[in-house]
């Protein structure tokens, strides 16, 4: 999965947690699962805004760090250069190069986590990982967790096309 | 995100449909988007089952395959070789190194997608892909998906500690 950086407004002060159980629902909704212990549900539940923030593989101490400690007990404001698009309780990081400013469009409640679901209102991608306008991964260089072995992993070469690769096979098997 | 092949029965026959948006919301629960024009949302809404494949880069061209063609005009399940476990209703694929049977936990109502929840009921992992008894992603080759630019990618290579790496900075500035 895409590791992220989930950015809230939390006792009015920015705070930044390292979110890996995401989820796409629609091609503008996206769901983070913040465990029921964390910081960060607070600021989610007051101000019904978040950030979902992708850090590069350059990004992997300070993502990691964001992950190691809460809101609770650490400021975590000054990791990063914070911005604000529209929404003025949505810090999105600087350093990332792709930021989401979401409005929380619903809430679903599961044992362990509560799960925001963000419509997207705003995205940001810096202009030096775009390609013909659009994101390019390969520029991006998401930092990607995997929990079985407890490590980050880097994208690697694009392969193959799709909607496309498998028309070959459509034309021999109908 | 990873892209999956999901595995229902629909009418009494077995079905693959390629799924990318998906979701994990617990240690055992994930969401599969499915789009609501699709065929497999008749067969998961009648056996409250479905099975999440995830299939290697190797299978690039067969994954595609499943989400270019519909259940409703072509049976696809011939395209691979099908496997049950303890659920009756859940296909599962021989040529995936990983599959994971699912019972139906929730769904979820999006403008354009069912998202069904799927509490992990059985996990199959190839022997030739586990390290130490754990699945290794090196070894699985996961074929990810990317909408921008509408391709595959390979996994790259792990480049840190997760709940470790951080910890340096921790030290620096608590």
């Amino acid at each position: 999965m895409p590791t992220t950086l989930v950015g809230t407004m939390v006792n009015g002060k920015i705070n930044y947690a390292a979110i890996a159980w995401v989820g796409i629902m629609e091609s503008d909704m996206i769901t983070i699962a913040v465990n029921k212990g964390h910081y960060s549900n607070n600021g989610i539940k007051e101000h019904k805004t978040f950030s979902v923030n992708i850090p590069s593989v350059r990004l992997a101490r300070e993502t990691d760090y964001c992950g190691l400690v809460s809101g609770k007990n650490v400021d975590k404001s000054g990791v990063f250069r914070s911005f604000f698009g529209e929404l003025k309780t949505v810090p999105l990081i600087e350093e990332c190069p792709v930021g989401m400013a979401c409005k929380l469009a619903d809430t679903f409640d599961f044992p362990q986590h509560d799960v925001f679901v963000g419509e997207i209102h705003e995205i940001f991608c810096d202009d030096s990982c775009l390609t013909n306008g659009k994101p390019d991964f390969a520029k991006i260089d998401p930092l990607l967790f995997i929990l079985s072995g407890r490590g980050y992993w880097k994208l690697g070469e694009r392969v193959a096309d799709a909607f496309k690769v498998g028309k070959e096979l459509r034309k021999t098997s109908e």
